[in-house]
């Protein structure tokens, strides 16, 4: 007869992330056809085909980058020099910088390269663990472009063992063409959803000043809606302009950044059910004063991710345990809200909890196991690595 | 006859951080006997036995940590949950937390087990292209665990290949045995010297109200000075005690930490050619709010490093990178003070500027090699590792 578990890792303390971090000592976990098919004590674990010893060694959900720019065309690190030696804005822009440099060089980029490029950014992630990543477009800015983009995260998904979600964010930018006529911008991004929509899982866009009104957003998620492609939203980040509220209108899966969200915002999204996605690594390198209200979200009982937001322009960061150490110490967040947010809250920002971010019997197989001896290592330590060993699907 | 060269990477662009970044285009680095032999223009570079196609990567001095405390035992991860948790300092104290549950640890390790603890660390270090690290005593406390610290952490340069420099830090922390007697506590430290200056390239101390005061610093530093060894300080981290124009009259090689630095500090440190090593992981793990004068330091000429400070309780960093990006994007230092700081400079810090830190005929040949389009890239990302090789001693 077959066994039970195709494979069973053993010997290892779990954090499930079930209900808090859900620890069980001397557990085990056993897969079969890719799916975990028993989490619990060593003890009765049941039979395996192969039995791994994790001599004691933390397991947890492989882990989830829930918001991250991975694909794009050139970086900004000379932007950044400039900056250090005292440049100003105009003169950045004067000189090509800004987002639209970034826009510049992804369509001038080939899907090949843009996928070549992204590689060693992705590599950073999973030797960290990470067995999904969310990879959102953005930067091309017109119907090719994103989909040059959406097609190249997609084939990430194929040069490496890691799942990955897209979200099309044609809201991103105005591009140059479109200078003085954010309206007609958003008329045509709505009008790229049809062909859009089999290439990505949500769609997402930049509300702010810089960015697009709640109004214009709001026609977005309508056509988005209509189509029935799940939403989310860059919101709050530089100024308060009820962009979450409207996200979570709209039944967003997840609103991003949150600085500046205020009592009436956090209450729309706890009622909704939305994520706030917390991108501490963009707070970091911009020097960002305000934190997000991380206390009135507890209170509120709405669910926190952190996430890289891995972009050249303002968070050129491709380590999810930073992203966590930065969590903690700059927004105050709990280990254990940490490690949630890197897993179970994470899935549920992509849409995906009923899948992966916890172990659970049924869900796919993604573990990272750790040569740590308490889970709150893994946010304490910065530029450290302790992965064991990383499994995607079983494998 | 032998060619001039045992081995020459040739088409680089070298930053040999002789003079500014001090950029050669098509450049090459020939080595002979484990020192340079060559640096120049790939054309009418010598012949050599093996070389090496960089194919237009990027050489720089192999990097340098100028202030670690690497070898420790334990790490201080429940304490910094405890302080997420909410915890206050008297919690975690009477939980038996903070540098003396540190000094336990390393005084009931054995030298062994010192250096199987700091190796992992050593290598993240490593990975990253360092090639020098400076190891600091301080957790030992009393004669035999200091010895036992300093001989682990020499014997860190025989497990990797890597050059170690010691600095004895008796003088870091009160013991519990001496409580009420930092006097009698300096002292004893006095004593110790002569049987410590044979495994100590410096001795180091911290002067600080938490600390000793600059009286007792300075008697441990005439205590040095009469055995020859060089000395350097922590100094002005928390508050401003003179520490700096203590460390510079006594010719220190160093001053450390300095965010409260006045300006008769910078003045006596720029007249005494004393570097001030910068530790902005410290900073930012203890969300500090007074960042070090780097305006007056830079104006003035002050020599700046900048280093990890790695160590378990204020800032457990084992990323150079990260420590780069950190200084320029917290304490808004130059891309070529980073670079120069993690070289050339950590190299003066550690009184070996005439063997390492920059590209030049006649010193060691410890090289890395970057993936990167321009030297900015190294500062400018974070989390992400874009070493291709790493060459130390010329091998
Ligand atoms: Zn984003
Ligand atoms: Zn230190």
């Amino acid at each position: 007869m077959r066994p039970a578990c195709d494979r069973i890792w053993t010997h290892a303390r779990l954090a499930t992330l079930r209900d808090g971090v859900g620890v069980v000592e001397d557990g085990a976990v056993g897969v079969r056809d890719g799916l975990i098919s028993y989490v619990g004590s060593a003890d009765g674990a049941p039979d395996a085909v192969e039995t791994i010893d994790c001599q004691g060694r933390w397991i947890t959900p492989g882990l989830i980058d829930c918001h991250t720019h991975l694909v794009h065309g050139g970086n900004r690190a000379a932007e950044f020099e400039m900056r250090l030696a005292g440049a100003r804005y105009e003169d950045i822009a004067r000189a090509g910088g800004g987002i639209i440099s970034t826009m510049r060089a992804t369509r001038e980029a080939s899907e090949e390269a843009l996928v070549e490029s992204a590689l060693p950014r992705l590599d950073a992630l999973i030797a960290e663990g990470v067995t999904t990543v969310e990879v959102k477009s953005g930067y091309g800015l017109d119907l090719d472009n994103e989909v040059k983009m959406l097609r190249a995260a997609r084939r990430l998904g194929s040069e490496r063992a890691v799942s990955i979600r897209t979200s099309f964010l044609g809201a991103h930018a105005l591009p140059p063409e479109f200078s003085g006529d954010a309206d007609g911008y958003i008329d045509l991004v709505c009008g790229m959803l049809p062909e859009i929509a089999p290439l990505a899982d949500a769609v997402d866009g930049f509300c702010e000043g810089i960015g697009f009104s709640p109004a214009q957003i709001g026609r977005l998620f309508e056509a988005a809606g209509r189509l029935g492609l799940p939403v989310k939203l860059h919101a709050e980040q530089l100024s308060n302009s009820r962009g979450a509220e409207l996200a979570a209108r709209h039944g967003a899966l997840s609103a991003d950044h949150l600085e500046h969200l205020d009592a009436a915002g956090v209450a729309a999204m706890a009622r909704a059910g939305t994520v706030a996605v917390l991108l501490p690594g963009a707070f970091y390198f911009m020097r960002d004063t305000q934190a997000p209200p991380v206390e009135a979200l507890r209170r509120a009982g709405v669910p926190m991710a952190v996430a890289t937001d891995c972009n050249p322009g303002t968070a050129p960061l491709t380590s999810l345990l930073l992203a966590m150490n930065m969590g903690a110490t700059l927004f105050r967040l709990t280990v254990e809200e940490c490690l949630a947010g890197v897993t179970r809250e994470a899935a549920r920002a992509l849409g995906m909890l009923e899948r992966v971010g916890t172990l659970e019997v049924g869900k796919r197989c993604d573990l990272a196991v750790w040569d740590i001896e308490r889970p709150a290592e893994l946010v304490y330590r910065m530029g450290y690595n302790p992965l064991h060993a990383r499994v995607w699907r079983g494998i």
